[in-house]
């Protein structure tokens, strides 16, 4: 039998493994029209942590004593849908599963050749989707322009910042460590980064953006967004995409004091969910396939090995433990 | 000799009388191209408390020991400029002061005939302007949609209030006592308002706009914005006009902790300077001027009487002294 893993608790502050189990699912029982997969690589994401909690947003909560679910890419075992046949690559948000049946419509065909299917959850995926809105589409960088994106060496940031560097900016980027700050330099380009847990925002945007900032990509909230509000040049956007330094807080924090700067600077800030923009898949997907291609894109992934390890994956966004996309792969091939 | 007011010493916190001092100014002593111009009206305004700080803004600060400026109207007395002639109409920034000379191609020639010369200071002037580009060019306000307005009774809020109501909007406005509220409702044709004295605005909008808020036109800041937040509806829009709740202190207070709702609903929050957007004078005026015409749109000014008036008029600006716009009559005709 299958294994999947279900919400058993909804946790106050930080989740805990315990708040997850590990069971097993009966075997798959497709009826007309449905698709059989095995999954072979699952997403964990920051953003499951707002559907831990039994609130209304964007994405609906999970259900407790129910399997969880998130984006995922596998294979088709088996298949009473005419659009699929065996050995398709399909994308689905049927995650946190090794095996399931769904209705053929539910699936995404993905191109079987391409090399790398976990892309299709990473750079290709809708993390990569996520920085490329919110950068090219929400803030618009034009090349000279400064342009700082938090949590930098994440799924999300480490793109951003590669199509800002592409696009001819000059590039600051925070991350956790130092050895993610230096992955920023080395590996994705940055022209400038800092350790957020050594060094204050506001003053690291002082020494390493002294012209300023024209675009902020926000993935971390709090001290991070007051910094970039008082750095902000005139006409600055801000792309407000996440706050992960938040998404555990049990009690809100006191928010920017400095947010009457989007006046006098004339500042931009827009919120966005990625799906409110899936027509910019095929476009997308044409310009990463081509920066991935030229070199000019690296894809950076931390990948875990086993359903089993897939908690941990997840528990570990929140502790940093992750460089570019976190990953669990559930099979190979 | 004509008067003038000087500042005197810049302070911390709430500004006093003793930082500003009325003067004797030297007769004006007009040269080639210049025009000699008697201010009828003058303009006190809440972002002047700002350039009375020795700091680099949007407006440059007022210089200590120097004339203030700010927006007045006048009439030509004499002229040597080709495009003036004594008993015309002009707007210029040489406000805080009597009589005074300058360039011809510092004054902006106004409609004569127009039979309310201060209304080119308040509805057709610099607040009404700002009223219109917030609520039309950055929030589009869409007929049946709920607008927020707070500090709805003032000079730029009234007037954003009324337009949303000729669009179509339910429109709801906080103002700072009850009988500011009542005028939102019979003068300003207002659906709602609340005395944010007596009522917490997060209360107040979960009465008042039980279906959310779709655009919130800010001119106060502070536990307004975060109740805004909280009540917006997806994709809502925020235009930052001001913050006046925060003009006055000496240290910042904490921001909205709630700054993180513009992810999950999609939120744009856009601040915006007026004089950003002067290419629109000519559609405001003919708008406005239709609209006061039709008797949409009513025009409600504050005045005092008097340049010795004119500190204490702008002092009462942060003591909620005014419905409308705020003015200084500085002499008849």
């Amino acid at each position: 039998m299958p294994r999947e893993i279900h919400l058993v608790n909804r946790p106050e502050g930080v989740p805990q493994p315990s708040d997850f189990a590990l069971v097993r699912a009966p075997d798959p029982d497709p009826g007309e029209g449905d698709v059989v997969v095995a999954n072979l690589w699952m997403s964990v994401d920051p953003y499951m942590r707002g559907r831990m909690r039994d609130a209304q947003s964007y994405a609906a909560p999970w259900q407790l004593n129910h399997v969880c679910d998130g984006r995922a890419v596998g294979r088709v075992l088996d298949s009473r849908h005419p659009g699929f046949a065996p050995g398709d690559l399909v994308r689905s948000l049927f995650g946190w599963r090794e095996i399931f049946a769904a209705p053929g419509d539910a699936l995404e065909k993905l191109d079987a050749a391409y090399p790398h299917a976990q892309h299709y959850l990473s750079a290709l995926g809708g993390t990569g989707l996520t920085a490329y809105i919110g950068l090219l589409d929400l803030c618009d960088p034009q090349a000279g322009e400064t342009v700082f994106v938090s949590g930098a060496a994440g799924a999300v940031g480490s793109v951003a910042g590669q199509i800002a560097r592409i696009r001819g900016c000059r590039v600051v980027g925070s991350a956790g460590s130092d050895a993610k700050v230096a992955l920023l330099g080395e590996e994705f380009g940055f022209d400038a980064g800092f350790n957020y847990k050594r060094d204050d925002p506001m003053d690291a945007l002082a020494d390493l953006a002294p012209d300023g900032v024209d675009v902020y990509f926000d993935n971390v909230g709090g001290r991070h967004l007051e910094a970039a509000l008082d750095h902000m040049n005139d006409f600055g956007r801000i792309c407000a995409c996440g706050s992960i330094s938040r998404y555990n807080d049990a009690e809100p924090a006191p928010g920017p004091a400095n947010i009457f700067q989007v006046v006098p600077k004339r500042l931009q800030m827009r919120g966005f969910i990625v799906t409110d923009h899936l027509d910019r898949l095929p476009q997308f997907e044409a310009d990463v396939k081509g920066w991935i291609a030229s070199g000019d894109l690296r894809v950076e992934e931390t990948v875990v090995d086993g359903l089993e390890s897939a908690v941990e994956a997840f528990l570990g966004l929140f502790r940093g433990e992750n460089t570019g996309k976190m990953l669990v792969r559930l099979a190979s091939g």
